[in-house]
């Protein structure tokens, strides 16, 4: 087992001083609709409005003081490029992020902003890795993947340490899975500090190479992914697949329309700001909440950036 | 003085086992913004998602055993509607709510969702108050006022008591103000439990009555209010006005495109769901911000019912 008991708790020290402990909230009224007793953990209040701050923060306290001054480069349009910026910045190294060009401007100004180098090329992911290794090579920086890397995906499991913490007897947790770097971290982190609680994923019907991934048995990577659940489009790794195959109790798949009404049910009673891949958990339950009914759920929030030009509603 | 320090605390008993204890909650990029260090109090994730709550539980909780019998009735369309039906739910007693035929179907349905009574009226203040009427003379039930009742006032102060006793050394408490329940109960609870904390409330420049009230040293009734901030609406009355004449320091007027700009902030920067009113005292302080500047400021979110389809973004 690459991931152990201790690796997380060192991890969890590690990463405390440059994170938030986030709340964890309920909402009676969504506990009555599901029939179920649910603990959402807030990552949506999390630094920069997402999870990806501490698997990004983890890795970058891991560099050695050489690697430091090279700084650290990375290819993503979404929230690990702000988590990888801002956990550099406040590191005092240099994040390099590889956008592609059609990506939003609200996102290139968020990295931007949060100190980080905005490196654009074309929109294909040839162009992400071929403009990606030049900006390796060309600085030295050190690559970070946003989930494929066991730094990043014990940092991500500090967020269901926290909520098994507070909650010793939680029948399951859900999250949403894309790459797998939250739900691997949720799974290790359940396996060593709550081997009763089952783990479980929600997952965008269009977006679904998870759930075939798991029937297939080896990686089935996401090609043309249509969902509105936009921190969900990617593939498993080599990395984080492995461990969900092995850990994880069952990956649930929702339609868009499911998605969008879970979301609506946060936003609108729990009063919190939550994207579209964080609905994705809280639909998963919905779906199947008779199989769940009773029971003591958390669920992890995983993130809160949204365009509100855009909603949905 | 009406509203004395022992009443205080004895309404934050009486309605402390029906009422959230809600967060108070940070955000260091707004910090930066504004040049003070501002703790703002979530009345958002109140019961049924605003300070109202408060007020109208205090008020039922005080009704004699016969009066319980009776129920309550008031005429709104705003949050008390909801509060009202839903504290009294929770008492077990029956609340009627006269509400304008025009208004929202979402807050007819809120209403009837917490168990309230909804009769519908055509939508004039002269048919709201001859509809309220006629139920009272049929039911027996009480009439209870939104805001200009010592009850409600004093429910509505126990927000201010709760951030008070987390943060002694404010500088000054910021809320919104309409009818001036939320105002007049802050400006007590500052008055009895940190003397040195100024109150200050921030009013929609198209609906002024308060600020009008306060230059003229008499109430100024409102008329045809032009504002984004529909909790706003509303004139003082003769129990709310004397309160905050003596007590406020301040009333700043705020543009619409400042309300907006404010609850845009509190939306993408603390991933928190605001109602426009909530946004307003944010926006005065804001506006002020050089004159508050270094200072410990408490602010009061006053609510977070808001219409998704409807948003200003």
């Amino acid at each position: 087992m690459k991931i152990t008991k201790e690796i997380l708790q060192e991890t969890q020290q590690r990463i405390k001083p440059f994170v938030h402990r986030t709340p964890i909230m309920s909402s009676q009224l969504i506990n009555e609709i599901a029939g179920v007793e649910i603990y959402f953990k807030c990552e949506n209040f999390q630094k920069m409005g997402a999870f990806k701050m501490r698997g990004a923060t983890n890795a970058i306290l891991q560099l050695s003081e050489t690697e430091r001054e090279f700084g650290v480069a990375t290819h993503s349009s979404g929230n690990f490029a702000q988590a990888l910026a801002l956990a550099a910045k406040l590191q005092g190294i240099k994040a390099y992020v590889v956008m592609p060009s059609n990506a939003p401007e609200i996102k290139k100004t968020a990295v931007k902003g949060y100190g980080g180098d905005v490196i654009e090329c074309i929109p294909t992911l040839e162009a992400r890795e071929t403009t990606l290794n030049d900006i390796v090579n060309k600085t030295g920086a050190i690559f970070l993947h946003p989930y494929n890397d066991y730094q990043v995906i014990e940092g991500q499991g500090t967020a269901a340490m926290e909520l098994i913490e507070e909650h010793d007897d939680l029948d399951a947790i859900f999250t949403p899975v894309g790459g797998g770097g939250l739900l691997a971290g949720t799974a290790m982190a359940a396996h060593h500090f709550s081997p009763k609680t089952k783990v479980i994923a929600g997952e965008p019907m269009g977006a679904d190479d998870a759930w075939q991934s798991l029937q297939k048995g080896e990686i089935v990577p996401q090609t043309n992914p249509q969902t509105i659940a936009d921190g969900l489009l990617t593939s498993l790794g080599d990395k984080t697949f492995p461990i969900i195959k092995e850990h994880v109790e069952e990956i649930i798949r929702v339609e868009e329309k499911e998605i969008i009404a879970a979301m609506r049910l946060i936003w609108e009673r729990m009063k919190l700001i939550v994207e579209p891949s964080s609905a994705v958990a809280l639909a998963a339950l919905l779906k199947e909440k008779k199989k769940y009914k009773g029971q003591k759920i958390g669920i992890i929030l995983s993130g809160g950036n949204v365009e509100l030009s855009k909603l949905p509603f």
